[in-house]
């Protein structure tokens, strides 16, 4: 299968290494940054991500699955703090289904090691990509170490170098290349809860812990060592923002008025909260993602996507598993398995990249807003109405395997349902009575019979789970 | 006013420079090219182009405008042409409303001869920008000629290097940068006909010629010697695209098909056909434009957009002309002049960079669509009736100094009035027959004297015209 060149020893790099080594391929990878194993390196991504099942079934093809279980912690639902402290469980669904805690570096640790020791990956670290040459194939790379630039020629080229690619910058150059990149307006700096910081809500370690704000928002992820990695959420200017909060007293002044239970496990704030800039988040779309048969780009490289599903990971992990499966069809015809690549992954993160906007735009905007609240009470009692019509978007990204555009189509289907019932009722009159209680029960039961006997019809504008 | 750096000598850099001058700058302009007016530079750009009001607008600003307009040939309206070359003219407006062609390098020639000699600016040439220091602020530059590598430090800098900026990739790199870029489908490539070609279409000098096919156009722009500059666009692939036509048979087959009064115009067709690949046209909308009082960006560096509208230029001389005019409002105080700048432009920018991609799909997609055709029917006969309620996109873009913004509101109000209209029109059963025709004057009439009533209340949706 020829001798291919990884540009970025990530997760994405890392784990893509492997599937190609299976497949028969002679890998080797260059990292602009040391081996994280020999130092711990700090190179401006999260601490902390969650896998879910999109993920476990790209490890599981590489044969990681297990030993990555190891590391992680499960996550059965959300644990809510209000502001006096109160907690509430929800879980994410009825059949104990989790989600996995884990810190990236002892993820990209576990790949590494895998790659190297099992399937003989050559990694090279310290080397930072200068020029890609799209014809030949080769690379250029300077170590900065030692400051040597050398050449290096393969049958073909991955670019798994992040957000920042510079493999995708060449490829932008050579082709009309269309591209869009855009920032959240809000940004995040990460604190640390201790093991035994001795307060009650770090005893619920299988939980996605939550503090949310209208405008900010303070997430605790669990640590296999018992300690917690949390980000805190705000925006960049203005009220409450990292521009406003200049000093530990007003830091402080905030957490006790925030979010009073979390400062208390939080010896370190002050110094987490004011050691680092606040790092970005960007959405970025593009394409063409491959050129010929030479050069492909994968994961952040080609669909940086906000957190708010956590998916980041596992959207790059899903591309890694259907280039292995485009090799399993389409053998050694590697411009066959870039052309379905793209146009199998393209469509799905390209909704997933929106579904993320959409989503933190909609904890901005509408939590809080009456009719806001309605719908999504609606939406709850049609789910538990009639799972089979009905399935929460969170639900179906998280814990199915259902591509992300497909779940985008139903969810698009399944809002429209909802419109219908909320224009069929006038929300200011009746909101908090029981007869508006009983009104909505009455609509989602006609709405349902309605829905039930054109299920079919809806049915067929459903294209099928797996395409 | 201080020591200002330019980056880009082309239209834009060449305005810009000559604005600043007028302001008490003292300006320096860096050009990557040679200068064109001792060699015939090819950079890639459309040789013509055509300047409107707003273009003039600044052009006059500047104490350029009339130099400019010796330069250029007025075009009072659409010359189109017919496969069996039928010629119909359209006139732009009812009062000899034009348009004025140019050639790109004339202009440009105009330009730095006026800022050189009248204002005595200091162009480099085969200068590229290497680096940008955001904080100095200072460039570094490497001249093509020598070799030599130089840094150049002043009090701000302007980016004015067009839809490939270097300027804007150093503002990307350094601040949380929006950016999109998109080419759009089809490319152009541009032939000659010379002059006193001797056919009787080369005759109408003041027109611009169309030649209008559905999946692709001929485009004729008069030059001031007699001759033509011709734009073929064509999608890049598939039936009669770039991709498809590789032989001068074809492209003779071709053309005596689609275009057969155009062909026996150009006797170099082959060989301007076969001399170049196709153009690419791309759109680019960006933020922030600025940073602090250092730095901004101007014309295509930040607002790329089709040519659809012919706006391209005439839109990077309105940012000149309002930097200078917030100059003259803000004296030295660079932040407020760039803040300003920023926030009367983008708006307008973005919307015309949206009604170029929609101008261009229209073509593309609806022409031949009978319910299109009956719109703009509609649209014609609300015009006429109504001028004052009812007024032409192409019209307001390009004869009025409406901004784009605007331009873009009132025509969204204006097409809700035609949307009602159609409503309450059964498209299928009437639309050529008398009764038909009747039907649409008489709901005419009834929206206009409703329109009319509630004139009061749609003046209130539209903001003023200048802001």
């Amino acid at each position: 299968m020829g001798r291919v060149i990884v540009v970025g020893a990530g997760l994405v790099g890392a784990l893509l290494s492997i599937l190609l080594s299976k497949r028969g391929c002679e890998v080797e990878v260059f990292e602009r940054l040391p081996d994280l194993r020999q130092s711990n390196v700090v190179n401006g991504r999260a601490i902390n991500l969650t896998l879910c099942q999109r993920g476990y079934s790209a490890l599981d093809c590489a044969g990681v699955g297990d030993i990555v279980r190891g590391l992680s912690v499960p996550v059965y639902g959300r644990m809510i703090h209000s502001v006096k402290g109160d907690l509430t469980f929800q879980p994410y669904g009825e059949n104990r289904e989790a989600i996995y805690s884990i810190m990236r570096n002892d993820l990209n640790r576990a790949l590494l090691d895998y790659a190297e020791l099992q399937c003989g990956v050559n990694f090279r670290f310290r080397e930072k990509c200068l020029d890609v040459d799209l014809s030949g194939i080769s690379v250029q790379m300077t170590n900065s170490g030692s400051g040597l630039t050398t050449q290096h020629t393969g049958d073909r080229v991955f670019g798994a170098d992040g957000a920042h690619s510079v493999v995708r910058q060449h490829l932008q150059r050579a082709s009309r290349f269309d591209y869009v990149q855009r920032y959240w307006e809000q940004g995040y700096k990460e604190l640390s809860v201790p093991a035994n910081a001795g307060h009650a809500w770090t005893e619920h370690r299988n939980a996605l812990h939550l503090w949310p704000r209208r405008d900010y928002m303070l997430i605790g992820f669990p640590n296999l060592d018992g300690s917690f990695t949390c980000s805190l959420h705000l925006p960049y200017e203005g009220n409450s923002s990292f521009a406003s909060i200049t000093t530990s007293d007003a830091l402080i002044d905030f957490f006790n008025g925030s979010f009073p239970d979390a400062v208390e496990a939080m010896p370190s704030l002050v110094e987490d909260f004011f050691s680092s800039q606040p790092s970005s988040m960007l959405t970025i779309k593009c394409s063409p993602w491959t050129h010929g048969n030479k050069l492909a780009l994968v994961g952040d490289a080609v669909h940086s996507i906000l957190p708010s599903y956590g998916q980041g990971a596992n959207a790059g992990f899903e591309d890694c598993e259907v280039i292995y499966h485009c090799m399993e069809e389409y053998g050694d015809d590697w411009g066959r398995i870039f052309q379905e690549y793209e146009s199998r992954r393209r469509p799905n993160t390209d909704a997933i990249a929106d579904l993320c906007i959409e989503h933190f735009s909609e904890l901005r905007d509408r939590v809080g807003d009456p009719k806001f609240i309605l719908r999504k009470e609606i939406e709850r009692k049609l789910t538990s109405a009639c799972p089979e019509l009905y399935q929460d978007l969170y639900y179906m990204i998280t814990f199915t395997p259902i591509p992300y555009a497909e779940a985008l189509r139903r969810n698009q289907a399944q809002t429209a349902i909802v419109d219908q019932i909320l224009d069929n009722y006038n929300l200011s009159a009746h909101t908090t009575t029981v007869e508006g209680t009983n009104l909505i029960d009455k609509l989602i039961q006609e709405r349902l019979a309605e829905t039930r006997l054109s299920a079919k019809k809806l049915a067929s504008t459903l294209s099928p789970l797996h395409h």
